[in-house]
């Protein structure tokens, strides 16, 4: 892997990267607590406090790792009683005779307006910093395959309990009690965590908590009605994501659902099928959007709220859930290798609910490879 | 809750409030996706896409909320095809005639260079950006209280299992089979899951695995050794962590290790006797360290590896596993209504391991509430 500097003598990153998934990219080291990384022509070098420093040495993928202990040692012998992390920082940079410095969009105001003052140069590089990111190495289709799988087996713990339940006056009952959103979520989760996934904001929406794209669904769940189940947990050991949602109706759904239903399904098929290097992700939103609007769904603001389709077809797949490319109003031009989501839905109150079905797919020459092997039917 | 502008028209902050908790400390809102909060004199307003529209009137805590939606068609009408989102901001602070404005020291530097250019004034706010979050409201402590309880019963299934166990050849079995760092770090997670708490990270470190903090311990568990279990897990509902230490040996501890156990145990006493209002974080970290020294325990690099007690004492626990206060070498002047961590530990690769004792305790007038129950031995 290579970083285009731009003539600039280094990429300068601060950040932790349990949280910078660029900075993870980068050095391969999760830490919770911030670093500086520096990537010159022909090192990559981490600047990291004591307590990190055999982690580093031993998990890092750097040239080199230094402690920032030495720095502040070397500031205190100068006279500064207590430098602060942008001291360590400049005395790191001019030790190292690192002026001119590409960062990226994110990179901290304070420590740049300080560093600038100084006569750093900084530039900030291009967004996405990585581009080489969206394009998944081998191992890492691997690492979103198994996060997949683990996400697959989650949904089936979610539709074979649905399935269980019994139905009084449109309630579902399971093990001889309410089933609500809350406890199938938790038993989605602790599946998840059994195959060391870490899920969070798991959708269990019924009815018309699901036409708000990211509520997480609360309370008694019901008979007849969509039940939108969006699964998105991380790999804990790799840092990688999966992704799935399935929208389910217990019992008999009503024709206005099951209409719903296959025309948001016709959409994902039509996404699906246009899929491919090349292919640009803003016709794809589209040909998607128009579809709805021939069948007579349409989109827009109806009593102060929003409905129809108004989320993206989809989105890349990685360390981050959300990341490059796009496949919406804004779409990007997909290429090998990328892997992206491809989730259409269509949300109306009026019609008692909202379906969404969401597949991940890696994009190849001449079509896709769906990573996705759950079945897709409405009624349980 | 208010805000010190310092003459500025607003304070401005972006970014997503599932990973920036200052800024869903001041929304309530939490988005995975990077929204924009300005908090004038007079109104809290966010700016934020369509997709969480609808959460964010209904959750978040602010006066306003806009759709970015709005600017982007403004912009096209404009003739601006493809407005980015610094581009909505622009129109949003020009639109509000937000002229002036604070910004927090993380605030993305990319952004910061486009607004500046388009002759809007930023300047950094002081770090930390809201110093009323080290003080805890009655409904944070009770928050707090509560994810320390559930990091209890997680601690108690670990105990529990390693008291459970056999040793043969050294190695500890539980039910028939080797029980691994991995392992019980599983068992742990479940049972935090079902409090509604996620953990990651946990540290089930065995003999020297121990002596790097930071290192979550693999393999087999071993009798006669020291075993590092640190649990720091979030309430998913509230946001809060919780944090706790222990270290047990399994069987009777070698001599060396009973006495290390000893004087950690010594140093945490000593600082958990000195935390009150108004006392040093500096000078307790400094008394524990002088204790240490005093007892033979010296710390600094052996064969190029920190050994001794080269963490600091404590640290702010909230939003954040580590936030300010800080009891160690750059030690705060403690408040009451702040919650800390206490954690001295001393690590010798040559005596086979390392101890660290840890509990949460909320600064008072007159001394400290400690909200952890868990008992403290060694020998389990």
């Amino acid at each position: 892997m290579n970083v285009d500097l731009d003539g600039a003598d280094a990429l300068l990153m601060i950040g932790d990267s349990e949280r910078n998934t660029d900075l993870y990219y980068a050095t391969r080291l999760r830490a919770p607590d911030p670093f500086v990384f520096a990537w010159t022509r022909r090192n990559k070098i981490l600047l990291i406090g004591n307590l990190e420093l055999d982690r580093a040495r031993s998990q890092a993928a750097v040239d080199q790792v230094l402690p920032s202990a030495h720095y502040e040692k070397k500031l205190r012998d100068q006279g500064l009683e207590n430098p602060a992390f942008r001291d360590v920082v400049l005395a790191f940079l001019v030790d190292l005779e690192l002026k001119n410095l590409q960062v990226p969009a994110d990179f901290p105001l304070e420590t740049a307006d300080f560093l600038r003052q100084a006569g750093i140069q900084l530039k900030v590089a291009p967004t996405p910093l990585f581009p080489q990111r969206q394009i998944k190495r081998a191992s890492e289709v691997e690492a979103l395959r198994r996060a997949m799988r683990a996400t697959e087996r989650g949904m089936q713990v979610a539709v074979e309990t649905l399935k269980a339940t019994q139905v009084r006056d449109q309630t579902l009952y399971w093990e001889g009690e309410v089933l609500t959103s809350e406890r199938l979520r938790q038993m989605i989760h602790l599946q998840l965590l059994q195959l060391d996934c870490m899920a969070q904001h798991t959708i269990v929406a019924s009815g018309t908590d699901g036409c708000d794209p990211h509520q997480e669904g609360s309370g008694p769940l019901r008979a007849g009605e969509p039940i939108i189940i969006d699964i998105f947990p991380r790999e804990a050991a790799s840092g990688y994501f999966g992704d799935i949602t399935r929208t389910v109706c217990k019992g008999t759904a009503p024709e206005a659902l099951r209409n719903l239903y296959d025309i948001v399904h016709r959409g994902q098929q039509l996404a699906l099928e246009q899929i491919c290097d090349g292919a640009d992700g803003r016709q794809i939103h589209q040909a998607v959007q128009n579809l709805f609007v021939q069948a007579g769904y349409e989109t827009g603001e109806k009593n102060g709220r929003m409905q129809g389709f108004f989320h993206s077809t989809g989105h890349g797949l990685g360390l981050d859930i959300h990341e490059a490319p796009r496949i919406g109003p804004r779409g990007d031009v997909l290429k090998s290798g990328q892997i992206v989501t491809v989730e259409p839905g269509l949300y109306y109150p009026d019609l008692g609910g909202g379906v969404r079905i969401e597949d991940v797919v890696l994009v190849q020459r001449d079509g896709c490879d769906n990573l996705t092997t759950f079945p897709k039917f409405l009624e349980v």
